[in-house]
């Protein structure tokens, strides 16, 4: 029987709710964008009493279907001050599923100064203080969990980073092999951590291997149609598998969008050094996986593994954006020296695109040198994880960074670090950056399919033609599919093959009984980003806050001496649906 | 001749205007938020090219008239993202209207790194390249002004805080006796860092000793009424010249609304260690001086000399809010390290409510003891006075401190630390703190007149009734007096005294041969806060931006176990007219 289970750390008590009539529809970020609309005051402070940290899995979580186990947490983010939604791989979500827990709320905070625990079983709720662990990195966590509950478990955790409530601070979640995936963007580690949690811990046990189906067979035959459209894909189906994210280095570089020096260029001259292409030789020379799931099921498995010179494993889950970001924006262009950094951000707890925006700003403020990846490294592990004075500065954030030192250049949205594409060179995902509810976030409308991978279609990303139609449909597919538990790659042959979003929906009529329309989906979408608008609205944030730093329109971008040119009456347009 | 003078940074040139049409009758605050908002795109960047400081002298700046030598500045500050107007005493206003220079309009930003000075005479503006006082605190920068360019000179300066464009960084300002003023609030220092300019030296050799008068004689019999409710009224004619702002400590602590141990308590345990009474005594026994002007023609004189133990020069200008603040907020019960402080500040360029508010924030985040005066002037000294990392945490802020250390009781209203009075038992100014266009600031509508010194009245502090009348009421009263060149503390006896505000809009009207009444002065009064609330409302901030911060509603205050419990919805109705 599904569940909604919330966890008062005020209290140290649990209860478990079934889930209300209006929430039944709902899934992954509906159901967390929902529950922290509804639940959260929108001016409260992220990291008091009145905010709460909600996990939601997916509607399709659970179940065979092909890239479905991806886990949503939610909350007021502590970087941005808007709602937030952020999502995983790794085994979490498979694992409520079958405890049949849609949502897992946490709220309060406990008095007194004690760590906590958190164990989710067949048998209920359990919060016990936690001091062994304590300060402890993921890596030591996740390898404690197991020792002291076993091998199966999951875990969800946060480093000293979070601990220490910096905006950097991600949620740390345990993969199929043990290794380590990221709820990265906005600082939910730090909510985490205010709420006094070092880890949760999931154990389904003595539960059905999957969930139920309405009608499993005509469920098999949608999933075997789903499946295929991913498979078919050259993106989905080729690109992805072979080179992991990261090949987009030469291919963003080539369209003179690739954020380079603190976004003062959009190439990297050192691109090859870090391209995918590279990425995926070294790894392969090394005795490596090219090819890796971040969770069970997953057909596309763009994520790897990357040893060291030594064949030694260094890191996984090596993605495009945090290459680009501690690679070019840095000017680092030592492989290796990217890979420990990721490897040490896994560690301590920090989003690797926060923090790569950040070390840009930082280099720019005379921190560090530009392309001294080892001192980034050291940073990391002795400063931002050590919390020190200087570790405290750079664990704020971008924006922070930005303020303290009184700088101007600083790419940020809504206080979120810009990710790896330049927006004036590639509109589109300008225009996604600037309305996202999420501050500046590729993800939530990722117009480099269109505008660069000619995926849907193609829009010149360089005029502003097309650009905010483009993202107001990619958010509002995106914040549906965010809804399903699917890895958001599936918008690759979701956008060229029609039959890869009609399988979708009957995957989920023949889940639940239901039948879904694909309006209905887009509906669904539509209403997860009024309802998150509404939020922000509410929260104190009016219209000119959907607006790029200045900088991008008074600085043009070399190869194309590109320019950020939306107005702001331009941009308003987007929330016209 | 009036004139309006502008000083380009980006080309180092400047030009003259004739003051237009629209900016004739206005003054001080009036003048420069006009100019802030008809001049600065209100989403710029605050340290940005775009932004511009703005310095007006006030209606009555250069004449006969008591407490008239206020100087305003304003801009888009850094420090909280609004429009700012901050003022001050010193010989500036004086001689700025002397030169016939109503205002001067500091835009645009120097190409390459070189710091400039920039030098105002009656033949013109001289930019030029400054080397030998980087780096200098205030008091030498003002010292090597002074002997380079003589002694009669007015000299507006920013020390290495401001120099590294902290948010913390004000604006020095010589007195008449060659002691430090300070433009505090709002960052405007880090606004002249940003255009790196290092001072500004005034010159009025060879001007006329006073401004022309419309009609000397009509002016002369309006200032003399107007003195005499000055000397009549017992806060301005005893309070304030016996004992100094300080007169407050016993007054509020009394009142239980001495905010206390970053805001956790109302009153203060030592609050005789650092009265008003024990002040006045200890600069008599030093032979200090216990009256002083910070401006030529100021009958108030709540200012003074306070000398160390052995009777050397410690501060001046040393007022309760510092004292509240770096005393009872953070615990400091000696009175010698406050002052000591309170000279730092003054010398390096910090502001010293902020400064205090922020203490008191990185006091509970436990960077330093509470009650530990000695490291609080280390940390000045060597930390933020020299840019280290820690320095620079401290010197964003009381709420870049919040926010960095993950804390949630960090008491800022858009992001400007709350000043001496706690709003949770004073309520009037509670109102002031949220709605002020200002960011918390207890000058913008002084509530404690009538909430606490029954002046104009009694207004229970405790009960919500008629608390938004009184703030509406003082801030717009205020703006209206900032806009005179005139010190707030008339405020006193025009609250009490009929006359005194007859008088002070008679010499207006005798200055300029115009027939201004009451009501064109409140009407100023309201145009000046709708202009500002106007370039807020477009710079991105919303209703919700006019609150305090969450932990006053959640923490009730000992000894009334007062709660903040105003609406948003209440508070709203503020900007009802």
């Amino acid at each position: 029987m599904d569940k909604i289970v919330r966890v008062n750390m005020s209290t140290l008590t649990s209860s478990n709710e079934s889930v209300p009539e209006a929430w039944a529809g709902l899934g992954g970020r509906a159901m967390t964008s929902t529950i922290v609309a509804e639940e959260v005051p929108p001016t409260c402070h992220p990291l008091g009493v009145n905010n709460k940290l909600v996990f939601a899995i997916g509607l399709l979580s659970g179940t065979s279907a092909a890239s479905s186990g991806r886990l949503c947490g939610g909350a007021k983010s502590p970087l941005t001050g808007t709602i937030k939604e952020s999502n995983v791989g790794g085994t979490a979500a498979r694992q409520l599923a079958r405890l049949g827990i849609r949502a897992l709320i946490i709220e309060g905070m406990p008095p007194g100064d004690a760590w906590y625990n958190i164990s989710v079983t067949k048998d209920g709720i359990t919060i016990q203080e936690e001091t062994a662990l304590m300060g402890a990195g993921n890596f030591a966590v996740a390898d404690g969990v197991r020792a002291r509950y076993g091998d199966r478990v999951g875990v969800m955790s946060v480093g000293p980073v979070g601990e220490m409530r910096m905006a950097l601070a991600n949620i740390s979640v345990r993969d199929p092999e043990g290794k380590l995936r990221s709820m990265g963007r906005g600082g939910l580690g730090a909510v985490m951590g205010s709420k006094r949690i070092k880890f949760i811990v999931i154990d389904d046990t003595g539960t059905p291997a999957a969930v139920p189906l309405h009608d499993p067979e005509k469920f098999k035959a949608a999933g075997k149609r789903f499946t295929k459209t991913l498979q078919e894909h050259p993106v989905t189906g080729q690109g992805l598998p072979t080179y992991g994210t990261a090949v987009l280095v030469n291919v963003i570089n080539e369209a003179g969008g690739l954020p380079t020096r603190n976004f003062t260029q959009g190439q990297f001259t050192a691109h090859d050094a870090i391209s995918g292409e590279t990425i995926h030789d070294t790894i392969v020379a090394r005795g490596g996986k090219p090819k890796h799931g971040c969770h069970a099921g997953c057909v596309i498995q763009c994520s790897q593994v990357y040893n060291d010179a030594d064949g030694k494993y260094l890191t996984s889950g090596f993605e495009y954006e945090t290459i680009w970001g501690l690679g070019a924006n840095c000017c680092v262009d030592v492989l290796d020296d990217i890979a420990l950094a990721d490897n040490i951000l896994d560690d301590i707890g920090g989003d690797s695109i926060e923090a790569a925006v950040m070390f840009g700003v930082a280099m720019e403020a005379g921190v560090l040198e530009f392309g001294d990846g080892k001192e980034m490294c050291r940073m990391l592990r002795e400063e931002i994880g050590k919390g020190t004075p200087l570790g405290r500065v750079l664990g704020g954030g971008a924006a922070n960074v930005g303020r303290i030192y009184g700088l101007t250049r600083v790419p940020v949205v809504k206080g979120q670090g810009i990710p790896a594409y330049d927006p004036r060179s590639i509109k589109g995902i300008g225009v996604t950056y600037a309305t996202s509810t999420m501050g500046a976030d590729h993800t939530a409308g990722y117009s480099i399919t269109t505008n660069i991978l000619n995926v849907g279609g193609h829009i010149d990303p360089l005029k502003k033609e097309g650009q905010i139609e483009l993202s107001r449909n990619l958010q509002i597919a995106t914040a549906a599919v965010d809804s399903t538990g699917m890895c958001i790659f599936i918008a690759f042959p979701g956008l060229d093959i029609p039959d890869c979003l009609a399988a979708l929906v009957d995957m989920i009529n023949a889940r639940f009984g239901i039948s879904l329309t694909m309006d209905d989906v887009i509906n669904l979408g539509k209403y997860v980003l009024k309802t998150e608008h509404k939020f922000n609205l509410a929260a104190g944030f009016s219209n000119e806050h959907d607006r790029l730093p200045e900088f991008f329109s008074l600085e043009p971008l070399a190869p194309h001496d590109a320019i950020w040119d939306f107005t702001g009456e331009e941009l308003d347009t987007f929330w016209n649906f």
